[in-house]
């Protein structure tokens, strides 16, 4: 009978076997210190339904997913409303992925999320560098007291790794604060992308990085579904550029947050982000032996 | 790793083995013969996403679903398009699961869905009487020339297993034809369910009994996500009612159709839907042993 | 070639003709005095475009649309923001309408172009009763300093006709002035229905009667679509009811208004206004000859 | 210029002092533990934005808002994702009104919220008995591991106050050892609410109540604007009842909680809301001195 | 009384009359075989209804619709859910089209129906070239088995006409068989449209050329309303320039399909299908005489 | 008790008093003309709300909205459905702003609204120019019968101050008779907006200016939440550009308007309204002193 069946359990051509896959994409649905709309926490179990409209072979690599062998993992089970513990379960299963040598694509959920995975990765990769896109600078020191939230993220980052070891793309809002913060001690590029995207490339060379990427850094018109949406920011085939440019990198690790999928009746801003981890298992990651 | 993890792979508190299962839940997204507004093919899949935000435990019987073993197949792969040959598959699922002596629940899709189950159930049951919950008579001979519509599946019934062994509950829209196809071969119950149902229970007794329920028999102020709302209908308390009270009988089988997420944003038309499930589960079916 | 084609040119079975016709419907889509939320201007459209989504043939009364000569008319061109000039026209049409000698339907747009049909209905009638079933009582002398407002049309139609020939059922809302005035001058039935109107219609007996139905009667949870929702309405059983009980009175004319197709993705408050569109073609006039 | 200006700065009719007011509203935006859809955040504002779409007068009891003197104080700004910190600061809030000698109605948010509120009540009336309005027990010890949490928040009360002097209405769902609990511990009225109220009205006598009303005690059709709907619920009709049949009763604090906006486009679940603020204001309170 | 009513009975300033008509406006609601999302069934009235949102003058042609003679059909009464005679009543619609000598513009539906229009177009001109735009090859050979789908229908005009008379503009995505084809057999511009389009225009000089356009080739920021959205694609703006730039072929047919209103709710997708359409008219055809 | 409450009373670092403020903000929530979809009467209100989701500091001028003294007046009251008396209205509000020597920020609310705007701008200042950004061309003489129409503000604007002092960019639709109007008399930039702008922008020199911004410029990708969406339209990026290149004109006035939430549940449409209003602030008027 199974001939017939067909179980939707995880992104279009993930494979079933944790133990044999060369990549796991793990879902984080946690939206609780969102001030202005929640809603994210459905975001990774959107990208997966939606993920079935799109092909798993590119146009833009000449490469089919079939041919890679991704797990997907679900979502994280988190306890609702408890940050601290929380951030402490995302950090253990980051840990696990890295032990395990597999390539993580973790998929928010709010962009603090990133914060407990890049802790980790930046523990295993001393040298880290980290890619950031976005719309916010994410430089606050706080949030209304809150120092863990989705504003302070990459503060965080820069504390634990260094600024100068952060390039953010993209940045078009935050307070004066976070701008002052983002001239002296990061490499922060306000509303560009592809242009200095192309130098950093060079820069980086072999570095181990990992990028962050808040879908908020398109412009709303592309990707309307997201907690606090800034008019003013790159189309979809920019950001589909860039991550396609960045596929000559060492890419370690990456996500892709603030999805919210209750504010985008179309859809488009899941379908893109599933299609940015397709691109992303294309091009930073090896196809199956054999 | 996988204590983290949780895979909402089917209805809340289904167990993964098909084999040690008494119950199956079968998704059928079929969607393409209606005439008004598609949308039901994400009925199944909406269905279990909201199963999670009912209980296991039901208030109304004292049960919990987790102490059932029932499996959920997913949905059906269907041809979209190609109506004879859809039938033909979903009749030999069902073929399957009354062969291994398993319950079916049924999730439409369109209600033309409940035509070939409910052949392959009385293929088996030779004095099978179909309680029909629906706003709609369902009694056409043919729809714009098609013999099978989701407008004619309980004619196809009735020629099938004979009108008087089919009873109507709920019925408020049709045709003239249909109108007097009812009052002349049916058991049809106008703008009515408890009280015909009642008397109905008693005569059955013992006879195996199929159910299709269509699920705007129900108003829709109580569940619009459907295809074809028609106002004047029963109170969720009143079908959940319905639902309890058919317990005493020999249920054989069971469908759930007409659900269409689309032209419901609160979702309460899914909701309702798995409720009805969970206390069919828990009131048609018994407990694993042990 | 038209063998193939359908324009979907007015509500279901519509004829062509007015010259045949026995009754006419007639859309006014206007809705420039509203003060909290606009959108009925699409009402009439929609419960046209609806009203394929159900039957041409009642169960509650045996009969079928197609034995009846009815026209649609379209709507009326408004200048939008022109209210007085808006009211002349609608005056004018129904005027028309009445020396025509048809019998006509009228769907709104807001409660304020029942005013210039109730002036001429009751040109025609001197002796005419006004049945209102409405959330609100409409009782205003003046709404924000304007006397031609949704809030003040029942006021206008007691201080032409009296309040004595002006029964209202289901008010729940308004502000005191009202309420007292309607407790001086009006037969108010708060918050009900069913009851107060079987003795209405033993009283009225023969005297002709202009029905004006705000939908927002109905509970919101059957009647969403409406721009001053009021809960604690009755249900869509209840309006139904009473539509049917008042196919033994003399109704010379009609209005169903308020239907505001924006704030209801489900249609259902189309889809009831047009089943009651129905079943008043159904039960007060009379079928076509031959 | 003033004449021509209306800033919508909080409920219809509510008074510019919080000194001179009776009565405070005060909306609370907290939606970080929910599990299943974020949203309640909203709540208030949505609550207090639709009241200018009510009338300030009441046919039910005969009295209008503006004899009465009550302030709303707007929105408490909380912390996001912070829950300790949170109900923290709630309870201070509760016990500034309290000490103020003002009546208290405070809008959620979700469900925890009434925890501090209610804490701070029963340590100002040592015999206070909570009347809880709610499909959902919440009587669980923990929820996926964590005692703050809006499925346990009535258990807190009962370990506070203890469960004979919780009266619960319309529950419908929980898990099995919250039946049980409620059972031997509480008073805990399934499906039920009209006629039990009547009884306990009569045991309560003068002693101080609060009541906690959850909107989802309501049927999904009258208030699908909710974040964990379920079927089977009362009517508008009932709840409005029942808040004026508490009116005989010695209230001293009351909220209304888990209204979710973006589940419903037709506003009709924070309509409901604020109709209800508006009733208890009338039924509990006294107007304003002449 | 006309003089105050109007009808919308199709596209903004299309006249009355079949026989006088020079271009004619189908509608062909089918959407039976889609697989991801169905609705583009109410596309074509849609168009219509938003096409009084736009003028009939264009400023970008300097012309106006009310000089052109141009008839609206309505759409075609489809048997839901039977394929095959689906297709055969599309052919015959197209060939009576045809046959009276007028230039059809036909409004999907799904791309499917693009097949038997250009199945008759090709019979009548046997040197016809297809310029296809869309996101999507739509060169499978067949379907999960149909070989009649929306993804097949290019490879069936292809086995018709020889590939090297398809030109493709947009396109990007597929499975890999089909962008081997296409790289084989077609004239398949990925991702581009305007620089090849030039070129293209160049060499078709006077053939006939039929025009097959998937509103999907524009990126869903600019067209949401579509079954299977692509980001990636070109902006509203491009579009235009594009079907303006056809305006020196010889174009004997046209078709715009995939418009799907209920993904949404801004209705820009249809603005912009109507506008070509508008375009279309007054680029491809002539003014009437006189 | 105000450390933990805030009442979102008006734009987001808006202050408390009109006295003191250099500018002022104005909601008009007039919509009663528009012929197609109402609906912008809720603009003001609904950019006040979500400007709390952008920051006070702006990246583009790196100046900070907490440095500048302007109050939000809130909406003005409307008699809803009387034009006359709502223009009135208006321009008394205008004409007080003007004598208070304050910078006036208006937002609609429908284009009419710019009429008594700029009459009492240009009564005021007599070689006043007027910038109007819009997709349509507003030039009408009358509009059905109706000279005061959203359709023919600018034409009353042209015969106030003379076309030649009129500049439209960005104007893409309106009939034959506007766009001879326009190139006859007035300064019209088909479809072009920064091209243009920078050469009006040095003529201008030091004129007094006033800005008329229909949101509809911006393509309905951008600004989908519109009355009358215009496919075609410029990106937000660009609008943002063109009001920060203004910043060094005088300019005196300005308004924004035919913001229309209900179509847009992204609110991105709002969000870019409110950008633009703190960009304005930031470029347009000083600081505070101290």
């Amino acid at each position: 009978m199974q001939d017939f069946l067909e179980r939707l359990t995880g992104f279009i051509a993930s494979t079933e076997s944790y133990e044999e896959a060369d990549t796991v994409i793990i879902g984080i649905p946690m939206d609780f210190t969102v001030s202005f709309r929640p809603g994210t926490r459905t975001g990774p179990q959107q990208i997966r339904t939606v993920s079935f409209g799109i092909e798993e072979y590119s146009f833009y690599t000449n490469k089919d997913l079939r041919d890679f062998a991704f797990f997907d993992g679900g979502d994280i089970a988190l306890p609702f409303g408890n940050v601290t513990k929380s951030l402490d379960i995302i950090e253990q299963v980051a840990n696990k992925i890295i032990k395990d040598n597999k390539f993580g694509i973790y998929l928010g959920g709010e962009h603090l999320v990133s914060w407990p995975l890049i802790k980790a990765y930046s523990d295993k990769y001393t040298d880290l560098a980290v890619l950031h896109f976005d719309a916010h600078a994410d430089l606050r020191e706080n949030y209304i007291g809150e120092v863990n939230s989705h504003a302070t993220v990459i503060r965080k980052v820069c504390e634990k790794i260094g600024g100068k070891n952060v390039y953010q793309f993209g940045i078009r809002s935050g307070d004066k604060l976070e701008y002052d913060y983002g001239q002296k001690h990061t490499n922060m590029f306000v509303n560009q992308i592809l242009e200095p995207l192309e130098n950093v490339i060079k820069i980086l060379g072999e570095r181990p990085v990992y990028i962050t990427l808040d879908i908020d850094v398109v412009d709303p018109a592309f990707a309307p579904g997201t907690g606090t949406p800034e008019p003013g920011g790159c189309t979809s085939r920019e950001i589909i550029e860039a991550v396609l440019a960045m596929g000559i990198l060492n890419i370690v690790g990456m996500d892709i947050v603030e999805v919210s999928p209750i504010n985008d009746p179309s859809d488009r801003t899941a379908i893109l982000a599933a299609k940015l981890v397709r691109e992303a298992i294309l091009s930073y990651t090896k196809p199956k032996k054999g």
